[in-house]
């Protein structure tokens, strides 16, 4: 169903429009067992030019140790009152990189992380988009199939850096 | 963080609790090249005795084709306004009993499926609860090893029928 002039970047804008409103979304995992577990994470409204979605999060937090083992997860966000709900499929990779924990630190954040961002614990996760898939009418979200209308492919080859050989 | 006297009923009944007002929910699944994908589904407002949820299906749709593969799932209710946010991890099974589709159809389904409850290819995915975990306390969210302070294990043993020998 992509329009075959669909450019990247034209996907990424529409994406950024369908989340803008929605602040929180959904990180699902896999652990070892193969369950699978979600949790809300603050997209702090934002995927960058690369297609890349940011979190803070703890570095020894279950998810950290989950993502190093199996880097494929999904973001999903939902927008109930306005039947909006986007899936993005994606891979994983933690970053302790502190330049880019200062460009993206806002003092907000103290809630979660009361040291603030000089806590060595914080991290960054970074998520590389892979595909995104989104419903917005009402009435046509029960059925995936029939419902997501669009698909947005990046075709962006994920930098997995030293998680580059870990495969399913 | 389990209370110790926390019972399976008990568990089961703070769950519908949590997500009786949620309509949709995000479904994830795993394909087979180990991608996640999430799309909406209702849920009927409700978890049966049994700690299954119940959702309508088109039985050739592409997550049910992913659930015969791979039949460990998340169903993740998000309701941003009240900063509640349920993960449930389960197992997810084909259903095509007519009996149960009678049991459960509600008229307003024909909205996705026009032909009405006797469509050969209308079928039910049963969710079998195996684990629940939630944080219901805004600007703790962020963090789920922090945030979903309880857990809920139902100590269910799921049937999964002809399922029953695949492990991932």
């Amino acid at each position: 169903m992509t329009a075959p002039k669909q450019t990247r970047e034209n996907d990424l804008e529409k994406l950024r429009e369908l989340v803008k409103d929605i602040d929180f979304c959904m990180l699902t995992t896999v652990d070892e067992g193969g369950d699978l577990h979600s949790r809300p994470m603050s997209s702090n409204g934002d995927i960058d030019a690369d297609g890349d979605i940011w979190f803070f999060t703890n570095a020894s937090s279950h998810k950290v140790s989950e993502i190093a083992k199996l880097p494929k997860v999904n973001v999903s966000f939902a927008d109930p009152d306005n039947q909006r709900y986007v899936s993005v499929s994606g891979t994983a990779q933690l970053v302790r990189d502190r330049a880019k924990i200062d460009e993206l630190w806002r003092p907000e954040f103290k809630i979660w992380f009361p040291e603030g961002k000089a806590d060595p614990e914080i991290a960054l996760l970074r998520i590389s988009l892979e595909k995104a898939e989104y419903g917005d009418s009402p009435g046509s979200t029960i059925e995936y199939a029939l419902s997501f209308v669009s698909s947005l492919v990046t075709g962006k080859q994920p930098d997995l850096g030293e998680n580059k050989k870990v495969n399913l």
